[in-house]
């Protein structure tokens, strides 16, 4: 490899021009050895968020980052493999149903996953609100379990593209987050390192999600999907609206329970259609002839979540963290929920405890927010309209001070918004 | 000062809002103290580079600057101040015969200068190569001799809007120094704090500039004559050409030599014609009714010269350090002189020693070019086109392979272009 100067490069992309492979590779892998210093790589971040990447220079960028770390070698399974991503929302708890769902209708799903952060909740998070269970398997582990029960739901490796842990760290102080090329290669760097043969990606748009707007929600889904289709995986995005909450339930055992709810054929009706929209596409990549609808309404799914929790040590008829503290929030008039602003509701659930700030603190299991009302219904004056759940006074009184301004009672009737906005394909 | 995040102050200028007086200074501030880390000051200067600063906020910043150091007081002095500044060229020796020039018109001139980088020379390293000379005087000396001999060349304090010189050295190394704001803010802080009640700028456009376009030269020049106006210094801006190099000579011993010769009224006419047109310029920004010429022609300028070079401990008198190692390149061909590259000629006057690399090295007193020809000028083949001097042959073998490409002969008359471009007042 030949050796570049960090700001010829630098300089090239501040201006506009395109990165050579070997420039790219030069100066990741610079930096990563901590010869190219975090100014100098916080500089080049920022003329990305800017200029932006070219298709293939992406490709490097994202190959080098991969590269970087182990790969895992999912290949040999008797399942075809299926993964699902969700650029984070408010009450998503649809990991814990899917996983298990599509290894029921024959698929093995590695759902290498993360923590949450700041207003949105992580999978690990929820599922460590059952006593006993673990999220950490060894590579090994996650061979076998997915062999043998086909759904594997744990913390992704440290091994996996280390590059990106670096380069996320560094954007999350220096404003660079919000860069398409850079979403985009952080997520499907570790996807196409964790070795799934194929990937749905569930890209959230809306007051909750950190993507706003429609457009932008379109380019880095079809930025993800070229990403994974180059490298080998069947991509395929789904644009999912996160305007108001998925489901009632937004914390971490109340989002378990509101899960099982839904694995057991109940639950709410937008959890259950994003679930079996999702669960479709993925079966549909990997050639499976299963309605996945079916499996939910015989129990498969459900008894397979059920092994899965056991298999990771966690006791699938434990009795779930309750909050020591509860109060409701009651409509102050008459009239028709005109809207529930997903962002507040997360924020106030963040504040009761179910969220954190910093990476390293810990969260509350029991803590969180369930929502008594949906947009478009009539209410009264004195309808408890939110449950707030907490483990302490302080963190209630928190909650409360945050979820006020987070639904608006007007007069006008409201028509039910659809959940599933458009779907990008290769 | 309240509290800013380093984030949000980042993420409003990356978006193109507009940052208050307060975010700006608690931002620099923090910086300066270490408390808002280098990665994250190189990603918001990144961003300025795309979204420039307003003039609010490029007041602010200059302002944030100057209050960073130390002030200068030039008060009191019989004679009014007068500073010049130019943005670097090839051959630029205007400052060793404007200084005296200006003094011998009657303002006294405290020109705090700095050292070249790159193919640029400094002041600095050029009258160093006369023996015994000191470019370092303390603030009390400078004030003693403006006002007994009304000309000053020394190190510019390192007082002076000290966190300007920490962002300098992040910006050389993040691929952030051409932006207009921040070169205006960087130059503009250290002639404010200075003290000079007027100021004149020479912005160099050309091949041999780090401003390519007239555009872009006309851009800098007016926000520096806005930020200097708005401070209470008398500030016009020249623009001049540097396609080919200024004068005859490149390099340090070889250009104090030529100063020499203009202030004894002789040397090369493009010198001579700047200079005035400088001196004018300057003696008109503080109200003094003299013809500048006058003052060359009669020898007083070259005696506040002389003055001014031993009252700092040099010899004017010395003979200056010669070079061991000389050659000459000739023409291939008759013809006639199309262009001479100034960046070219600087570039080989930096491989033969005259220049630096890193602000550490040395550099050589006697290495250098002297240009044999000029632009239009007919000339015949086997005729010296350039004298290389160095101090081993090292150093000429490096400058004779840069000068290769950097005279262009050709068939057609070429007409003399104009030096003095456009000239910008508030």
């Amino acid at each position: 490899m030949t050796y570049h100067s960090a700001v010829d490069v630098i300089t090239v992309k501040r201006d506009g021009g395109v990165l050579s492979d070997d420039a790219i590779v030069w100066m990741l892998n610079a930096y990563d050895r901590g010869e190219v210093a975090e100014e100098q790589m916080a500089s080049l971040l920022m003329a990305v968020f800017f200029n932006g990447l070219s298709a293939p220079e992406l490709g490097s960028w994202t190959d080098c980052m991969i590269a970087s770390g182990e790969r895992l070698d999912l290949k040999g399974l008797s399942r075809p493999t299926v993964d699902k991503h969700s650029t984070g929302g408010v009450g998503d708890k649809i990991s814990l149903i899917l996983a298990p769902l599509v290894a029921a209708c024959g698929a093995a799903v590695p759902q290498l996953s993360g923590r949450g952060l700041g207003h949105t909740g992580g999978t690990l998070d929820k599922l460590e609100s059952i006593p006993g269970w673990r999220a950490f398997l060894t590579n090994d582990q996650v061979r076998e379990q997915l062999e043998d029960i086909g759904a594997v739901i744990c913390a992704a490796g440290q091994g996996l593209a280390p590059i990106d842990r670096k380069l996320y760290s560094l954007r999350d102080v220096t404003g660079t987050v919000e860069s398409i090329p850079l979403i985009s290669s952080s997520i499907m760097s570790k996807k196409i390192a964790e070795g799934t043969q194929a990937l749905v990606l569930d890209v959230k748009v809306g007051r909750g999600a950190f993507i706003k707007t429609h457009d932008r929600a379109r380019e880095l889904a079809t930025t993800m999907v070229g990403l994974g289709t180059s490298h080998g995986v069947s991509t395929v995005a789904q644009l999912t609206s996160m305007d108001a909450p998925l489901g009632r339930a937004v914390g971490n055992a109340i989002e378990v329970t509101e899960s099982v709810d839904v694995l057991r054929g109940g639950g709410p009706a937008d959890v259950r259609e994003l679930t079996l929209a999702l669960a479709s596409i993925m079966v549909g990549l990997v050639g499976i002839d299963v309605d996945p609808a079916s499996r939910l309404d015989d129990g498969s799914a459900y008894e397979v979540y059920r092994r899965m929790i056991a298999a990771q040590g966690g006791d699938p008829d434990a009795v779930l963290p309750l909050a020591a503290r509860r109060t409701t929030v009651e409509a102050d008039r008459d009239g028709v929920v005109q809207s529930i602003d997903a962002l507040g509701v997360g924020v106030a659930a963040w504040r009761l405890g179910a969220g954190r700030a910093r990476k390293e603190d810990p969260v509350s299991a029991a803590a969180g927010v369930v929502c008594l009302v949906r947009e478009g219904d009539v209410i009264s004056k004195g309808q408890p309209l939110f449950e707030l759940h907490a483990d302490d006074d302080a963190h209630l009184q928190l909650g409360q001070a945050s979820i006020e301004n987070a639904l608006v009672i007007g007069e006008e009737t409201v028509n039910e918004r659809p959940l599933l906005l458009e779907r990008i394909t290769k």
